[in-house]
Parts: C-alpha cells; sequence; structure tokens
C-alpha cells in the first residue's frame, strides 16, 4: 500500500461529492488530514459523518494545506480560485469537481506559478445530492477526468492522478475545450430534454394522463427530478455547447413532425440510428 | 371461478400483445379454443408455444370465432377491419390492442351491427417483442383501455371487460380522441424524443464521447432500441397530436438555448416543473 499523495486536503464545498471524496480519503489513507470548508453546519455534519478532521468557513482553514479540492457548484469555484493566491501562501496543488472545465482553466489561469491547478471532472453519475448522500464508493470504476495536466510540473500530475486512483476511480487526461464539447452531448443535453420533456408531458396529459404512463416514461424521466441550481452554473458555463446540440435535438424533432404530416416512412433513418448508437452505449 | 367470456377466440397478428394474450387465455381460461392467424412459420411457434391451438394465415381461420383480436400494426388492423364482413358470418366481438385508437374505430363505423368493435389498448410497456418474448403475465396490474364502448350492446361490453380482467389487466374505459391526445404526451412524445436524443447525442459525443456517459444516458436512453415498424404506424394515425406535443417540446427546449445565451436562471421555472411533474409521476 502507497503512502498517501497529499497529507493534509482541504474540501470546498461539502456536498454529495466534497462529502464523498472525504469519506474515499479516510478509507483509503486513513491518516490524512481532511479540513472542511462550508457554513458552519455543513461543517459539524462533515466532522461528525467523519468526512473531515476539522474546518471553517472561509479558504483560510485551508493555508496549510497541500492539496485544495474545489468541491462547490462551478461559479463558486471559480470565484474561489479569484481569492486563492491570498489565502494560500507555500506551494500547493489545487483542483476541483466540476461539470464544466473551460471557466474554470481560464479563472485558474491568473494564479501564481506556486500554485498548480489541475481541473478535475468525476463522472459519479448520482442522481442525488447532499452530503449525507455523500459514500466512499461514488467513484469507483468511473472516469475522472483531468484537463490542462500540460500546464503544471508532472509531480503535481502524478500526485494527482495517485489521488484519483485512491478515490478508486479511473484517471482520464482530456483538453478542457473538448471536454465541455463532449459533455454537452452525453451529459447536458440529456438532462436539459428530460427536464423540458418531463414538463411539457406532465402539462399535457395531467395527474390523470400520467396514470397511463409505464415504465418506459420512467425510466426516460429518472433525472427530471436534478436540482435547477447545478444547472443553472452549467448552462451559464457552456452555453455555446448547449445551445448547438439543442440545435441538433430540435432539427431531429422538426424531422419527425414533418414525417408525421407526410411520410411516417421518414422516421426509419432515425430510429435506426438510434438504434446502433445505443448498441454502442450498452456495449463498448 | 368465472367460465369464460368467449369459448372461441382469434388472434389476428401473433406478436409480444398477441401471443401474451394467447398464454394468458390459456392460463385463466384452459378451455378457451385460440385460433392464430399469421404467416405459416408464425403460427407454428404459437402452437408449439401452447398461445393456440390451431391457426392459418387468412381471416377466414375466425369464422367461427365469438371474439376476433386484431393484434398487428395500426395499420394492418385497419385494412383488416374492411375484410371483416366477408369473413365473419355469425354475430362477433371485435376488439384490437393497437396504440392508436382514432383511425382504427373510424374504420370500424362501417361494419354491419352483427360485428361489435371495440378498441383497446393494453398498456403493457413492454420494451421487447416478438412472439418469442410473450408471456402469461404481460397485462398483469396493467390499464387495458376500451373505447368506443358507447356503441355496441351492453353485453358485449361486459364480455369484453371479463376478457380484461382474465388478463389481469385493469380495464379503463375512455373516449378515443381523448386517448390518442393523452397518449401522444404519455407514450409517443417519449419515445420519439429519445429516438432524436439517442441520434443525436451519439452523432455528436462519438463513441469515444460515449464512453463518459453514466447511468443517467443509459436509463434516458432505455427506448432507443424500439423498431421503427411500431413506431411508423402509430406516426401515421397520431400525427396532429404528435405534432402538438413535438412544438411543446421545441418550444420549451428554445427557451432554455435562449436561457444558456442570456440568463441561466431562466431554466429555473421549467426545472421546478418538470421535479413536480416527476413527483406525481411516481407517487400518484
Amino acid at each position: 500500500m502507497s503512502g498517501p499523495p497529499f497529507r493534509r486536503v482541504a474540501i470546498y464545498g461539502l456536498g454529495l461529492i466534497g462529502g464523498s471524496i472525504g469519506l474515499a480519503l479516510k478509507a483509503r489513507w486513513p491518516g490524512v488530514q481532511v479540513m472542511a470548508i462550508d457554513r458552519p453546519h455543513v461543517v459539524d455534519s462533515a466532522i461528525r459523518m467523519r468526512v473531515a478532521d476539522a474546518g471553517g468557513d472561509t479558504l483560510s482553514v485551508a493555508s496549510d494545506a497541500d492539496l485544495v479540492v474545489l468541491a462547490a457548484p462551478v461559479l463558486q469555484n471559480v470565484a474561489a480560485l479569484a481569492r486563492l493566491a491570498g489565502d494560500l501562501h507555500g506551494r500547493v496543488v489545487v483542483t476541483d469537481v466540476s461539470s464544466t472545465k473551460r471557466t474554470v482553466t481560464e479563472a485558474a489561469a491568473g494564479l501564481p506559478e506556486r500554485i498548480a491547478f489541475v481541473g478535475g471532472h468525476p463522472l459519479s453519475g448520482a442522481a442525488v445530492s447532499g452530503i449525507e448522500a455523500a459514500r466512499p464508493d461514488l467513484f469507483a470504476d468511473r472516469p475522472w477526468i483531468l484537463t490542462g495536466t500540460e500546464r503544471v510540473p508532472s509531480a503535481a500530475v502524478e500526485a494527482l492522478t495517485d489521488f484519483v486512483l485512491g478515490m478508486r476511480a479511473i484517471p482520464r487526461l482530456m483538453d478542457a475545450v473538448e471536454h465541455d464539447r463532449v459533455l454537452a452531448y452525453v451529459s447536458h443535453l440529456p438532462q436539459l430534454s428530460v427536464s423540458a420533456l418531463m414538463h411539457v408531458v406532465g402539462l399535457g396529459a395531467g395527474e390523470e394522463g400520467l396514470a397511463l404512463a409505464g415504465r418506459g416514461l420512467r425510466d426516460t424521466t429518472r433525472l427530471a427530478t436534478s436540482p435547477a441550481a447545478t444547472w443553472r452554473d452549467i448552462v451559464a458555463t457552456n452555453g455555446d455547447n448547449i445551445a448547438s446540440a439543442l440545435d441538433e435535438l430540435i432539427a431531429a424533432l422538426q424531422h419527425i413532425k414533418a414525417a408525421a404530416a407526410a411520410a411516417p416512412a421518414d422516421i426509419d433513418d432515425l430510429f435506426v440510428s438510434a438504434a446502433r448508437w445505443k448498441g454502442v452505449l450498452e456495449h463498448r
């Protein structure tokens, strides 16, 4: 069993992801000191749940950390990055867990050289939120993307890679621009279209109509309870890619509408393509 | 245990639904005679699987049936209805299992009075197809809609209600026009938007991008393997309702696109509405 790549880890934002990182750290390397930064009642929960050893409500709690993990929503992480140089005095590695990577990468460009920032995105795929739902195996066998690794010393990348492996996740290096483009398709468009679909279906069918729905609609709309707060930040920081993906979906829906009006067999190509990609998704 | 409402039942179209009706009939009333009408190799399978006792490839097989169940795709059922009066000579009850109800109801309007037609739609919600997937409990505890019951003698409605209860389903009387409007929302729009989504996501992300997808996308796209053939007929016979529902979904997606460009908080209302309707769907 190798030693921990970091000995004092500060986690900013103790929700599902931040809390699960604390639990996974303690499970893998019990000796690592974990500091929680959040509102006082959340820090209390983190300490009670053994997610963290100590904490506080300002970034100064992280002053002697060798790793800082920004685990708040994207725009809060960006705001924290701007204050970081004033609160952290020595050499330190900083990462985040935001769902978009360009905005946070741009914000990190202004940091002094002693602060090595690498973007991170654990693809945990949980539909719940809050520290109460945290669990040490949240990241097990799931990809954990690291971006901007070429801009920092290789020792920092190696240490972060060990950290990700300690979370039992699969590290994947990726460009921040490509990350945001691909995630618009595999994560952002599905969430936004499911929320739009559930809204339209509920309004159109009403309570009585929904009583006729089967398992198909239930599975299709599993993501429909996702909180707006998380998605507001994602929409704000990946608007261009999301707009392109939405345009493509709207075009496909308009194609179906035209088929319904004039030539039903025109839906065939789209159904064949969908079934083919579903096969790729399930059997890769 | 009450006696069977029908003693000789002909099933036209032995796919998942027709096959499961045969199995459920034999399970509930072993003495009922079941005749299968389909291509010869499908009839052979039906007899081998004990779905039916005998069969053939023309409607004349149903000549002495007291119930005929049309279980082919909608437009084939409509074509069969037009030939029915020539093939069936006595008093008979006819029903169907089509996913849309207006077209088949209109086609039945021209039948002689001795043929009592009631539209049917078992909401079984299975994502597989073909007689091989047939099972006797496919309809258990699921709604089975009956339409146009006011146009036929009450004895026919009572017998069909007993038949539906024998399938272990929950009979629900409904107007054909309202059926098609509501089903456009709870079934047709979800299927069509999922096929469009999987097509767009696959093309945009590619095989490598799909490797980053989580359980969210998998659940959302469970329906993406549905066969085009079934949906072509549904699109052809419910085009107006489907077009309205598609327009509403497109408007919601355009609202999100505008929010992404200018005011991310504008997605909040839609997320709140979606979460509320998802709650109604899951907890009614």
